[in-house]
C-alpha cells in the first residue's frame, strides 16, 4: 500500500499528521465523524463565545500529543514497538467516542451510563468490524496491557487527554491563565519500572499544569453561567422525559424520541446493538433543535425553561461559603412565594448542589518524579512544591441555582 | 443610569468591552443570541476542524474593532459624536443579523433573499421595538449618513467586517497565512473629505491584507471540500423542497418545514411579519438534525446525499485550467454511465460551476491612500505596490463536482 | 503644539503609543537611550538565547501597561487628572533608569549603590534640566503623593513593572509557564480609599500571576547557569578592581576605568555630578569588551575567569537540601586540592551562597481584594486561595558554585 | 557514547533539540559562542526595540528547521543517510559563522571580505581541528555534493536560512506582516531529480513567503532609520580608519585596533591564521564601546557622528521617486551651505545611494513546483500566481541620507 500522509490544520498544535491506514479508517468512520457535531465544552459557549470546538478536534489533538510523547520516549531509549505505538494512538483517538451530546446533562437524564463504558462498547464494536485490529488498543485503554505507561498516557493525572483539553479549552475560551507548557512536559516524561515518571527538572511545569487545571475549573468549567445552563438542560430533559412517560408525544428527532421513551443501562447497551446504534445517531443538533421547538410546548414548565435556555435568560447561581443546609428550606419557600411556584414546579427553578474540584489526588493514578540519583517520589512528597495541603483535598462550594 | 461594564473573553482580540446599555440590550435580544447557533464558516469545519466559530462571535469581534477604529480616529482629531459612535457600533454589530444557517446554500434554495436585505428588515423590526433608537445605525448601514467614512468602516473593501473575519477565520482554521496586521491598519486609518483613507506608511499593511484575503479564498473559502459540501447541501435542500412540493411530508423542525413549503421573496418578508419570525427561528441545528434523519428517507437521492454529507463521504471537485464547456456533456455522460444514474438523478451528482475571486476591485468602494503632501490616490494607482494587473481582475476557476 | 503621535512596535504588547511631548523628550534623552544598551536579564541569555531584550524595551512596555491601567480606572469613574496621568507615566518610564550594566554584579563590586537610589538621582537631574516638569512624577515614585494607588501601580506586589517584566521575560525566554493574564488583571483593578485593590473575580488571575512569578524565579532568574555566570562576573569585577587598586593599569573603557579606580557611595553620586555622568556612560558593551580583552591578562585568575565566561565554560552550581554549613570547609578543601588552588585563588572558584525567593509577602505593599459587598481583604486572608503557607515564607536553597 | 540530549528554549520555534555530539561540540566552541554577541539585525533595534536577537539564535533556529525538513523528506521516502543529515545540519549551523559585528558596515570599511568567504575559512579551520569530521558539511555548503537539495536547503531562495530569519525577525520586531507559514512550507517540500521542489498545494504558502519577505525589506531591513544608522556607522568606521592611517592612536579594543590598522583581503585571511583569529575576537561590544569613547575624540567629525549614533540623533533619509542624479550636486551644495560643511566634511553628512530589493529572482536558485501529474515548473511560470511582473524585477529606490 502506498504511503498515506494526511495533514490537518490545528490552530492549537500546528499540523496534525495522519500516516497510518487503520487510524485513517477510524477517523473516516461515521462513529468518529459524529464527534464533529458534539461540542467539547457543551454549553460553556454561553459565557465564552469561542468555546465551540468539538470532541473530534480534541481527540485529534490528544492523538497528536500521543505521537509526540511516544517519539520522545523512544528517543530516550524506551522500547515501544510499532504495534504498541498504534495501539496507544488508537486508544487515545477513541477514548471519548462514547460521549453523547451535552454528556453531563445526558448522563443524568436520558441514559444511565457513563461515557467511558460506552467508549469501550463502541471500540469493541469497531474491533469486530475491523477484524480484531483494535485489540491491543483496547487492552491499553482498559489497563490490561503490561506496559502500564501506555495506559497512563491515555488516562492518568498526567495523560495527553488532559494536556490537550487544557491547552485547547484555554485556546478557544481565550482564558490565558489555562495555558500550559505541554511541550515541555512531554520532553520531561520518561519510564521507570514500566510506569510513567517525570524528570526532576520538570517539577515546575507539572506544578503549573496542576494550577492551570485548577484555575480552569473555577474560572471556566464551574463558572456560574455554565453550571446554571447545564442544570437547566438537565431539568429540561427530565421534564421532557417525564412528559413522554405520561404519554405526551413531544416533537423530537427519532433518536432523541427513542431516548425520551427508553431508559437504558449499560447492560442494555451491551446486550442490544440497536440501542448503541440509536445512541450513535445523537448529537448536539438533536438536543438544540428540539429544545427550540419545545419553547412553544403546551407544558408551561418545559416551554419556559426552553425559552430561557434558547435566549440565554438563565437561572442565577449563588455560591455560599458555609454549609447552608438549614437555610435551604427557607430560601426554597421564599422562591416559591416570590414567583408563585407550586411543589411540582419548584424543583425546576430551585436547585441546591455542590461544585467540587480537587487540583491533585495523591492517591490513584498519581504523578511521580524521578530524581537524578534514580530515586522516585510521588509529587506531593517532594519538598517545597506547591502540591501540598490545599491542593490535595477537594474544594467544595455549595450553591443554589434559582430564579434570581 | 449606572455604568454598565461587561467584558467578554475573545481568544482573537483579547477582551471585548460592552459599556453601552442599548448595545447590551441588542446583544441580549433573542434575534442576536440566535447567531450563537450559526457557524460563521458553514461547512468549512469539514476541512478545518477548528472552524466552528459563530456569527455571534464574529460580529462581536467586528464591534470591538469598530471601537478601536473610532477611538483612533478621534485621537487624530476627527470629530465623531457619541451618537455617531453608537450608531456605527450598532450598525456593525447587526450587519450580519440577517444570515440564516448555511446562508450560501439557503439563499439558493429555501429563500430567495440576500442576507443583507434581511439584516435591514431585522434592524428595522428592532428599531420599532426600541422606539427608534437604531435610526442612526440604519442610516449608516444603508450609507445615507453624510459622514461616509462611518459606512465605509461597516462596509467597504477595508471595513472592520473583513478585518475581523480574516483574523478570526485565520485563527480558528489555523491557516497562519491569513494572519493580518489589523492593529497596524487601524492605526493608519484617517479621514479625508468625509471618506476613509489610509496613511502612506500603511501601504504595505494594506497589500498584506489584500494578499491574505486572496490566499484565504483559495486555501479556505474555495477549498475543494468546502465547495463540494456546500453544493451537496444545496442539492439536498433542493431535493427536499421538491419532494415537499410533491406532497411528501418530510421530517423537519417546524421552521424548516415552513421554508420547505413556502418560497419567499424579499417582498414577502417585508410585508408579512410572520415570515421573518419563522426565519428568525432557523439555525444550524434545524438543518443538521433534519439532514441526519433524511439519511433514512425513502427517496434514494435524498437519503444518499444526506448519508454522504453526514459521514463526510463527499463528491469530488476537479478544477480545470481551460474552458471545458465542450467537454462537459461528455464527462456528464461518463458519470451517468459509470454510476448508473438517470437524467433525474445526474444533476444531484454532477455539477459544473465556476469559483471566482478578485483580490481587489479598483472600482466600487475602493481603498485610498493619503500621502504626506496631502495627495490622495486610489491604491492601484500607487507605484510599485503589489496591487496591479493580476490582482485587479477576478480569477475564475471552472470546476466539476461529481462522484469521483 | 501640533499633536504628537508616535507608535512603536512591541512584539509583546502590540503597538505602544507615545502622544505626550514631555514623554517623547524623555525617551529621546541620552540618559534613556542608554537603556537600549543594557540587557534586562543580564547574563540569562547564556541559558535562554532569546533573553537579550533591553531595559529600554521593558520600561516602554511598563509605560504602555500604565496607560491601559489608567484608562481602565478612569472608565470606572476613578478621578485621575491629566497631570497625575503624566506623572504616573513618567514615573514608570524612568523607574529603572538607574540601572547599570549587569546591575546585580555591578552593585556588589564597582559601585555601592542600589539602582533605585540612582534612578531617583537621575530623575532629579532630569527634572532640573526640564524646569521642574518631573516633580509630580518624582512625588509618585517616592510615594509622597496622596493618591497612593499611583505609586502602587509603579511599585508594589501588583505593579505594572512586574506585569511587564514577567510577560516580557516569559516571551523572550520562551518559558511559556511564565505567561500571565495581565490584560485581565488590568481590567480587575480598582481603587478603594486611595489604594489599589482587585475585584473579587480577579482572584484566580492574581493567584496565577504570583505562581507564574514564583516559577520564573526557579526556572529562569535563579537558574543554575544564571547564578554561576553572575557570580563569575562578580568575581571578575572584584579581581579587576583589586588589581587596579594594586596599581595595575588594566585595559578598560574610560568609564569602566573610572569605576575600577573609585569606590562610590550614594552620597558620592549625590554630591558630585561627574560621578553620575560617568555612571551614565556605562553599558553592557564596556563590561563585555573589557572582559574579552582580560582573557589575555597576565593575572592568571582574571584571565582564566574571563576566558571561561566569554566562552561559556562556567563554574557549576549544586543546590543542597539541608544546611551544609558544616560541610563547606571540607568541600572547599577538596576543591583546593583537586584543582591545586591556594587560599588567594579559592574564593574565585568556590562560592557558597543562598538563593531565596518568596512568592508573596503578606506584609509590605500587599495585595488586597475587594468583594461585591464592599469588604476588603488582604489576599492571603481569603479562603481557598493558593496564597497560603508555602507561598508566604521565603524558600531558601543553599548552593555551592565551584569548579565541578 | 551515552545519548546526548539537550533542549534549548526558543520563543520562536518552541524547543530545539541537540542530540549529536559533534553538533554539540561545535555549539560549545568559542567561535560559535561568539555569535551570542553579534546581533542578527545590527542597528535595526533603533527602530524596533525588540530586534536584539543574535546570530547564534538565528543559526540555532535554522538548524532546528533543517531537522524538521530532513525528517519530513525522509518520511516521504527520500533517502538521506545519517552522515548526510549531520552534514546538512552542520552546514546550516555554521552558515553564518563568518559574520562580524554589524557586518554590512564592517564589510565596507574594516575588512574587504564577504562573510560567506569567512564562513568557509572558519569551517575549514574547525574541520582541521576536528579531524575532518566537517568535510561533508563543507561539500554541502559549497554545493559540491551530488544531492543538490541538501545545499538548496542551506542556500537558495527557499532555504531554511530565510525561513528562520523571516520568522525570527518578524517575531522579534513585532511586524506581524512578516509572519510566514514555514511549518506548512516544510510539509510541502519534496525532491525531484535531486533538486528541492514544492508540492502543488504549497503554491499559496510560497507566494505568501515571498510577499512577506518583500514586505520585511521595505518595512524593516530598508527602513529609513536603519539605512541611516548603518550609513552613519560606515562613515564612523571609515573616519576612524582614516585617522588611524594618519597616525592617530584612537581608543579601541585590541582587535578593533588591529582592523583599524590593517586592511585585509580574503587572501590575507586565508594565508595568515592570525588574521582570522583577530577577526574571531570581534563582536558588537568592540564597536559600541569604542564608538561611545569616540564621542569625545578631538576629531570633530568622528566625535559628532559618534555622539549622534549613540544618542540616536540620526541623519535623515529621503526617498525619491525619480532619478535625481542631476539634482544631487545642488542638494549637496545646499547642505554644505546650510550646515557650514567643507569638502572634507560633506561626505560624512550627505550620502546618495539606492535601496534595492527583488521579491523573487526567476533565474538563479529559483523555486520549482511539482504538480500531481509529475510536471515541474519554475514558479513564475505557473499561471495565476502573484509571482509575475513586478515581483521579478528589482525595485530600486534612490535616496539621500543627510543632515535634515
Amino acid at each position: 500500500m502506498a504511503t498515506l500522509r494526511k495533514i490537518i490544520n490545528d490552530p492549537v498544535h500546528g499540523f496534525i499528521t495522519i500516516d497510518d491506514e487503520l487510524v485513517y479508517a477510524l477517523i473516516a468512520h461515521p462513529f468518529y465523524q459524529r464527534l464533529r457535531r458534539i461540542k467539547q465544552m457543551a454549553l460553556a459557549y454561553l459565557v465564552y463565545p469561542g468555546a465551540v470546538h468539538t470532541r473530534l478536534h480534541h481527540s485529534l489533538g490528544a492523538y497528536h500529543l500521543m505521537q509526540i510523547a511516544i517519539s520522545e520516549l523512544k528517543q530516550k531509549g524506551i522500547e515501544i514497538t510499532e504495534s504498541e505505538k498504534q495501539g496507544a494512538l488508537i486508544a487515545i483517538l477513541l477514548h471519548d467516542i462514547g460521549h453523547g451530546p451535552y454528556s453531563h446533562a445526558l448522563e443524568h437524564t436520558l441514559v444511565d451510563v457513563h461515557h467511558e463504558e460506552l467508549s469501550l462498547l463502541i471500540m469493541q464494536k469497531l474491533n469486530a468490524e475491523m477484524q480484531g485490529q483494535l485489540s491491543l488498543a483496547i487492552e491499553i485503554f482498559t489497563n490490561k496491557y503490561p506496559k502500564k505507561f501506555l495506559h497512563q498516557l491515555v488516562s492518568s493525572q498526567l495523560d495527553v487527554d488532559r494536556m490537550d483539553y487544557l491547552a485547547r479549552d484555554s485556546f478557544f475560551t481565550g482564558v490565558s491563565e489555562g495555558v500550559i507548557g505541554y511541550d515541555r512536559i512531554l520532553k520531561m516524561l520518561t519510564v521507570h519500572n514500566d510506569e510513567l515518571v517525570v524528570e526532576e527538572k520538570g517539577i515546575h511545569s507539572i506544578e503549573k499544569f496542576l494550577i492551570a487545571r485548577r484555575l480552569m475549573y473555577w474560572q471556566v468549567y464551574l463558572h456560574k453561567t455554565v453550571l446554571s445552563s447545564e442544570l437547566m438542560l438537565v431539568n429540561i430533559l427530565k421534564r421532557a422525559k417525564m412528559l413522554s412517560k405520561e404519554g405526551r408525544n413531544l416533537f423530537a428527532t427519532p433518536s432523541l424520541q427513542f431516548f425520551l421513551q427508553h431508559s437504558l443501562s449499560t447492560a442494555d447497551f451491551a446486550s442490544n446493538d440497536n440501542n448503541l446504534i440509536q445512541f450513535l445517531r445523537l448529537d448536539d443538533s438533536d438536543i438544540i433543535s428540539s429544545v427550540k421547538v419545545w419553547q412553544e410546548d403546551e407544558d408551561k414548565i418545559l416551554s419556559d425553561l426552553c425559552t430561557r435556555l434558547t435566549n440565554r435568560k438563565l437561572l442565577k447561581v449563588h455560591f455560599f461559603k458555609d454549609k447552608i443546609t438549614d437555610k435551604i428550606n427557607e430560601k426554597r419557600a421564599a422562591c416559591m412565594q416570590k414567583y408563585n411556584l407550586n411543589e411540582e414546579e419548584i424543583p425546576y427553578y430551585f436547585v441546591n448542589d455542590v461544585a467540587s474540584n480537587r487540583a491533585y489526588n495523591a492517591g490513584a493514578e498519581n504523578i511521580k518524579i524521578i530524581f537524578k540519583n534514580g530515586e522516585v517520589k510521588e509529587i506531593s512528597q517532594v519538598e517545597n512544591t506547591l502540591i501540598s495541603d490545599g491542593l490535595l483535598v477537594p474544594i467544595k462550594k455549595e450553591y443554589i441555582c434559582s430564579l434570581s
